[in-house]
């Protein structure tokens, strides 16, 4: 069991859950507990209607998510949590999504640093890049 | 300082974490040390050349990863090692995909579960899945 094979049955499980929404709708059941659709899409800043769906739907299926319909209210509650094995998970994404927020700065300044070492290196050789491609010229080396 | 937020200043850093291949590439680096370019793709099963090459550059800008050249060697040769904030990232990256070995079987349980109540729901109303679908539901072997 190795996710690092492409064919491993770990790898599949990881896929769906090493993915930025999977991760930050997690995030907002672990800080906030159970919620609505409309909820979730407020609380997961930049996140569409349709992503939150597909989501919710694959977090669902993989068993890490519970959604519970309340048919005594018209129209429906649909209410969606985390389930034991989602909780669990939820604590990998607030660990990473803390490990962001703590060392934001410092990657900022890394980028900044590195656009400018990019900036005197085309100065120097001379070359002038389209404007945003400048962040990813290099050819891989290897 | 809110990763929860699609304007934050967290949310861009987490976002280049947040993937699939720029983890597994962590992962890799952190368990196998410093590697040429073409060492991480055999490591990193499944991964192309374009994606690689597009990753590595995104987690050098970020600074948690340090490209070394070589220039005593023909061709010159090009090593990709972990940063001291990228070994704090690879620490996050091996939690979360020790969990998805850890708990593989149960979320494929979970699915096979998911797809037996979706079909037994689909009879039970007589509705039939377009085709394609069917087969996206069922869960992966390996």
């Amino acid at each position: 069991m190795d996710v690092l094979l492409a064919g491993c049955r770990s790898r599949d499980v990881f896929v769906d859950l090493a993915d930025k929404w999977s991760l930050l709708i997690l995030l907002s059941l672990l800080r906030q507990g159970p919620q609505r659709f409309s909820e979730l899409q407020r609380s997961v800043g930049g996140i569409s209607r349709k992503m939150l769906s597909q989501t919710l739907r694959t977090l669902e299926r993989d068993g890490v998510l519970v959604r519970t319909v309340h048919q005594d209210r018209t129209p429906p509650l649909v209410i969606y949590g985390l389930s034991e094995l989602g909780a669990e998970v939820a604590e990998e994404a607030r660990s990473l999504c803390s490990w962001a927020q703590r060392r934001a700065l410092r990657v900022h300044e890394a980028r900044a640093a590195f656009d400018e070492r990019m900036r005197a290196s085309e100065s120097a050789t001379g070359r002038a890049l389209p404007q945003g491609v400048a962040a990813r010229s290099e050819s891989p080396a290897g």
